[in-house]
């Protein structure tokens, strides 16, 4: 078990500004999070996620999707292999990520990603733990994260929880 | 091009109802609807979408999903294809979809999905125009569909509009 963090930091996307009201997706596995959904061409969220990762054969799917009041419209997609994540403690500067139209699928997996569009997202991607961390410490993440997951946003946070001294798993904005 | 129109009623869920706070995804192309959020092993939704349909050899995308705090876990998926859609112009009572597990792809495109889960979701799926309209009569749609698509939730509704005489396609939960 090893920990991604991703922080969603901003996009530049191409076309009129009152075009997009825009929010990411990220998705691994099983798992999805979501962005807040912010207005303009150069969005910024400035968003922090986790997700616990047994496969590091499998990618990081990146989805930027426009709002719209019937449907959501995707603007573009990028998938990042986990095996090409640094391991590091501290957050870094970020990748500008540029996005692709269509996915790229084989065996029921995706793999990668086609055909360019000019749209870009800056993501700041790594793993806080090391991927072979001793089970017991693993199974104590899992539990610990899995918990916090299932609270609901306006539960009490356990004060006694050693998992306190921690940065929460999700930023407010500093745009 | 067709109009599709889709009611997302409710769902049977397997598992503890304190476990579930669900919500559901519909995607066919590259537009994606998504209900509210509905706690409960047996969420009422009870929300109708639209898309506008190019291709009917593609399948519709229904994913559920539980909400958690950091991220959102997939509950289930199921693709129907289009071709196997009703034409009709009344609503029905819909047909139970079981979700399954995981999905089929081939050649970059998703074909069905495996692994059954005991989870399902009633749906009334169905198209409202025929898929064989004039030229300017789907011109005029989509760009109706279109403008609508894109006006702020909040924006004041134009009243000289003769779509206003069709009644809003999305409707506020009956449950």
């Amino acid at each position: 078990m090893s920990l991604l963090c991703v922080r969603v930091k901003k996009a530049k996307l191409q076309g009129p500004p009152d075009k997009f009201n825009a929010y990411v997706t990220l998705k691994v596995q099983n798992v999805k999070s979501t962005t807040i959904t912010v207005r303009g061409d150069q969005p910024c969220w400035e968003q922090d996620f986790m997700f616990e990762i047994n496969r590091l054969d499998l990618g990081l799917i990146v989805e930027v999707w426009n709002k719209g009041l019937i449907w959501d419209t995707m603007v573009g997609t990028s998938w990042i292999p986990l095996k090409s994540v640094r391991h590091s403690e501290e957050e870094g500067s970020g990748e500008w990520i540029f996005m692709d139209a269509e996915v790229l699928m084989k065996a029921d997996e995706i793999y990668g990603t086609k055909n360019p569009t000019p749209h870009r997202v800056l993501l700041d991607t790594r793993f806080e733990l090391p991927f072979d961390i001793p089970d017991d410490e693993a199974q104590y993440w899992t539990g610990k994260l899995d918990h916090i997951n299932t609270l609901r946003i306006h539960d009490e946070y356990p004060l006694q929880d050693d998992v306190q001294s921690r940065p929460l798993p999700f930023a407010a904005s500093q745009c």
